[in-house]
């Protein structure tokens, strides 16, 4: 398959223009700050031939509308929640000599859009030359500020190049055009009603403003648009406001007009909004000083992940675009966090997911602490959510919703949702994993030990010691990563997730009584803890049953091996994914697997089994999964480099690496795979470079594929930033900043200092 | 409790009108014939503080609508089905000087309404002292006729006891006044766009006639009315009709007024319709005559049953109530089948389900087996669409839909639907069944081998011979009765279902190949029958698995033992039925059964188990079982028997024996609840009877409890009626009519002849 990007480093460059591939890469130049997302839309909209989906999203905005089920029952997710797409500000429009521009029709050059991962921009550039015999240089370039949440800013620049026109540039500002979707696709947002109520329309000089709600979630939105550089008018409109210039063109002249963007929202009516708006946007500083903000940014993020591949300039294109966009993607308030898309689509709804404690967070504790915390402090933040779902599904503790944007679950389907209660362990385990490679006490005494201890009660009532297991602790009818195997018994990855947890929750609750005993005092009164419950969780995770391998495979769970088996060749390649094409029943039936599970254990639960079982275990299940999910390679790749099957890792890994940017899913026009993309650098790092932590202790086993002549990347433990280069001659190490630490290589100790 | 109705052996009488047991009391007097069924609603619709549920039904007649999921799959049911509740012709409206007769605020003495269950009439008196100072004795009668599919009839009688006054009587044709229903009841219909499109309306001197249609089934249901014996005049009016009479009365005189109705559908537009439903009505016989046919339909009917009890004057009542019933609402045209509630309330839609098989059709094959008979015709109508269902689902053979109206699978929920399997089974059984009691092989060549071929070749699909088991042949992830544990393996019952269809179609072949070679021919060119098969689906019979017994205790499926004790003595009585009031993955998970599910299995195919494995797992299962479904009770009451004890099936049998004339479930205004109606039935015979039947020989084993004098009932078997009466003295055993035969009583053989 020939790319269709150049391999550039630091770029990702449309060099001709394609109707067919406009979708998609409206989701491949999506610009976001964690805030805001603007997909890669032509600021014209849409071109001749072509197929769009417009969008603006606000990280956290969402409507709702109740769930309609065939047949209710007792404890079912009551609303859908579904991401907003906001009005569109991005837009300009330009018109010569009556002539309106549209790609397609318009006589237009040398089109070519660039996607700049190191300044944050999206730059595109074109000639035209207009019916009426002028030609024009059109350059735009759009960012959505890393550092100011509620900014984003458009600059145009039109040169005439020779003859002359009277151009007109407007600037709309509208409802979203709301895409429709497949309807039969059930990953996608297809049937939400999701128009929200355009409440308020300004038009103020150069600034224009609208306010909008959404019908049932109380949200309100607010714009602002202001514009620079060029005098026009602005009016407003039934739909929307619009700000227009006309600006007379000879050859040689030019045009430079900068648009300034804000959004803001707010969960409740707030009169105040429109003018705080409009003040920001009217105040921002100007394009240039946001393009040096947004420069600093990403190279404080690039110098954090210090990632580069010698050899193969398609992966490290692809690694950096992955990296990039799950930076932009990434909530930074404490209160949001990564839609499973990002805030590149509509895909999932916007919905949050297992994914960012998994796949994603990894990558940011160990190149960016900061944001690493963000994101777990959404937990914390939904945890009142989380506490109120356990009790109406009759439990102890705290349950995460399988799918939600606020909190509450959003999952229309149980089996493949609610019974996911690994979700759980997910979070915990990454509080676990966070504190051990930050170090951030101050994080586990004010939000982890009672994220631990409220996952803990959970699993200690989701459980019980079975007599007929000999007194072990089971969890049955749970449902793991893998969907294709629902309501199951004793699923490996969740046993060992749980045992996590209740091992993970008796540590913090001692460590708080011994260390922070104001706080644990707090915490006691608040959740009712009793010292009695960490030696429950601690008896539980003594007891925790696994079932016993079979001739060295161990069961996903206590059938797994008993299903029938469906030979994968035997399944005609139209028939991908299973889940589209047979019936639930079907799937849960055989033996074959959607993802990664048992796979997923074995790489972060290794010390359980030997090297000998991780073999006989990949080969095996790498034989029944079908990699449906886009979740299920990296892992794979991870598991084939820590059992020596170093060419097999880098096919997983390669097939994973530029899964968005070459659409290989097919599914990239509703958004970006965002733990994918976090799992490729996982791949890479811990994979290729062997790297594990264990208490505060960084160890590392590198290997270099032959393909590659050398790779490179930064983790940060502690405050310490270790680099590591690997080249055929062996690994090198270097601490980039911070205290001395001592790492381990292959198993040998090496002390590193500046 | 004290019983709502005295205790009568062939009536059930309401003495004192109470506004708060309308709904349910509509039900337990509402009149059908299989075709048409009207609920016991008062002539003037409701009553000053009551709550009403209208209801006119035509059984098989139903209106669609695509099902919404909270999240869709592949292979969903796509469309729901609802029975009709059709134009309302029952109605009569009094009204003397001006006031409109209502129970409640009219001042009303003696009312009093009679279900006759010989006669087969709803009676109706009362005395109502007008405002204006007349006293008038009202009395109607009601029948929907069961010799005449189209007919119902009405007779109005009001005598003028004192006073004078002017009484008009009004007979309105009008859309049915559909009730909402609870939307968190998920059994029953609320919610569903249930209102008809009224097409035409016909007023023509006495005669009132209107066309309604369904919005997207195709159904074109027509009704006309006839009025006899008052001259009146008739009109068209925007929402339906109405034929007027105004009835000068003074003391002494009276006024005679019959309404004879006729309904006819159609699935496709027929204009000829209207006028065959008016002649139909006109040309009806006259009430008297009426009465007369239906009084000796029910004449045989009860002599067939032949059932008394001695000393259980409450008992007998709720046994003939429940045949009168099911007798009813039966369809008999080979095409309708008996819905889960009959034609008497919206409850579960309309649908019908395993019940028919498993539980209603024992009674008419040994009562009326031509009846019968019509009902497995419905299975093979339906067989086409079954074909289409199971290739939908991947699978070879048919698939009955576990719930619908015409054969299209209408479950919203497939754990608790389509993977009830079992439902092919139940077929097949209920085909070998039929035929063994009856000896009709014309029935097997015609029909009955076609569909043991097709669900034996849709079972040996589903399974496999499994490795793990040994090479034994499973059958993984399916529901079996029991839907507190759904998407099991090797559900016993569904396990002893699947050996039985797969045994009986080798065997049904076999036979027809050697006794019909010309029926082998067509049906093997049909069906693309091969000899082959039949050797396959031996070798999985040979080879079915069966999990096996742990100190003595069977496991209802493999997994049954494994799951989480939950003492029934610890859930409120609050709490039931528990899907009402728990997620279903707490009750899956949970060691607790819906209703008999293993027990069935060891009633049904006592011969695989001890009389000491049947009593351990009486009492095991028994003590996980909620009996929240209203199939449960029965069941158990007879394995009790089986295993002597009488005392526990006594207390079974009679909770459910009045189950719904006692409104024990609190839904018997949804509707009857026809599988447990006929289980008492089967209670009566098979359980304290102990009647058995193999090959063609009947089998007696008599026990009389401690609280009734005797019982009687009658049995017919291959044409000879047998008469079973028990006493203290033991049984006595009759030959009613036929040829001689031997039976077996406690093991002994007794010739009877006449």
């Amino acid at each position: 398959m020939k790319a269709k990007f150049p391999y550039e480093p630091w770029a990702v460059t449309e060099e001709v223009f394609a109707a067919k591939n406009l979708r998609e890469n409206e989701s491949v130049f999506a610009l976001a700050n964690g805030f805001i997302g603007m997909r890669g839309n032509l600021e014209e909209g849409c071109a001749a031939g072509a197929e769009t989906i417009q969008g603006t999203f606000l990280n956290g905005v969402f409507d709702s509308e109740p769930i309609v089920y065939g047949e209710k029952a007792y404890g079912y997710a009551k609303n859908h929640q579904t991401i907003c797409n906001v009005m569109d500000a991005k837009s300009l429009l330009l018109t010569a000599d009556g002539e309106a521009l549209c790609l397609g029709r318009s006589d237009v050059a040398d089109h070519r859009r660039t996607l700049d991962m190191r300044s944050g921009t999206l730059r595109r550039s074109f000639t035209w030359r207009t019916a009426s015999g002028a030609v024009l240089a059109v350059e735009s370039q759009r960012l959505v500020s890393l550092r100011r949440k509620e900014l984003a800013a458009v600059r145009l620049r039109v040169r005439c190049l020779s003859g002359g026109c009277d151009l007109q540039i407007e600037s709309p500002l509208s409802p979203a055009v709301i895409a429709e979707g497949d309807p039969n696709d059930p990953r996608n947002a297809a049937g939400k009603d999701r128009s929200l109520t355009t409440a308020c329309v300004r038009a103020e000089g150069d600034v224009l403003g609208m306010t909008q709600q959404t019908k049932r979630s109380g949200y309100t939105i607010c714009c602002a648009v202001a514009h620079r550089g060029v005098s026009g008018g602005s009016r407003a409109e039934d739909t929307g406001a619009r700000w227009c210039a006309d600006v007379p063109l000879s050859a040689g002249s030019e045009v430079c007009l900068d648009k300034s963007i804000c959004y803001l929202a707010a969960q409740h009516a707030d009169d105040a909004l429109p003018d705080r708006a409009a003040a920001l946007c009217r105040e921002a500083p100007n394009f240039d000083a946001l393009l040096q903000e947004q420069r600093a940014e990403l190279d404080d993020f690039w110098a954090g992940v210090g990632l580069s591949i010698e050899g193969d300039d398609a992966l490290l294109q692809g690694l950096r675009f992955n990296l990039f966009h799950i930076y932009q993607s990434a909530g930074r308030d404490g209160k949001t966090n990564i839609a499973a898309k990002g805030l590149t689509g509509e895909g999932y709804e916007g919905h949050t997911f297992w994914d960012t404690e998994a796949y994603i967070l990894p990558v940011f504790q160990y190149t960016d602490p900061a944001l690493a915390r963000k994101l777990l402090e959404y937990r914390y933040a939904i945890l009142p959510r989380a506490r109120e779902r356990a009790r109406e599904l009759g439990h102890d503790g705290a349950l995460f919703a399988w799918r939600t944007i606020d909190g509450d679950e959003c999952s229309a389907y149980f089996p493949a949702g609610t019974a996911q209660y690994h979700i759980d362990g997910d979070v915990a385990h990454a509080v676990l994993e966070y504190v051990d490679a930050t170090g951030d006490r101050d994080f586990l005494a004010r939000y982890g030990a009672e994220l631990l201890a409220e996952t803990a009660r959970f699993f200690r009532d989701l459980g019980f010691f079975s007599a007929e297991k000999d007194g072990h602790f089971v969890l049955n009818c749970v449902t793991g990563p893998d969907e294709y195997n629902v309501m199951v018994d004793n699923n490996v990855y969740t046993n060992c997730v749980a045992e996590e947890t209740l091992r993970g929750a008796a540590a913090a609750m001692d460590w708080l009584r011994q260390e922070r005993p104001e706080d644990y005092a707090r915490l006691c009164r608040a959740i009712g803890y009793r010292e009695a419950e960490a030696e429950s969780w601690l008896a539980a995770a003594d007891k925790m049953y696994y079932p016993a391998a079979r001739d060295g495979i161990v069961p996903q769970d206590d059938g797994f091996l008993q299903r029938r088996p469906w030979p994968l060749d035997s399944i005609p390649a139209e028939k991908h994914p299973l889940l589209i094409h047979f019936h639930g029943l079907t799937i849960y039936r055989s033996m074959v697997c959607k993802q990664a599970d048992l796979i997923l254990a074995m790489t972060r639960y290794g010390e359980r089994w030997t090297m000998e079982e991780k073999r006989k275990n990949f080969f095996f299940y790498d034989s029944v999964t079908t990699h449906d999910s886009s979740l299920s390679m990296a892992v794979f790749s991870l598991l084939a480099n820590e059992i020596g099957e170093t060419a097999t890792a880098y096919d997983y890994f390669m097939s994973s690496a530029r899964l968005d940017l070459d659409d290989m899913h097919h599914n990239t026009k509703d958004g970006l795979h965002m733990a994918n993309m976090a799992g490729t650098w996982t791949g890479l790092v811990m994979g290729f470079g062997g790297m594990r932590l264990r208490e505060g202790k960084l160890s590392f086993a590198p290997v270099l594929p032959p393909q590659w002549q050398g790779y490179r990347f930064r983790v940060t433990v502690r405050g310490s930033c270790v680099e590591v280069c690997m080249r055929a001659g062996g690994p090198e190490y270097r601490l980039v900043s911070g205290d001395g630490v001592t790492i381990t290589s292959y198993g040998k100790e090496i002390a590193l200092s500046l």
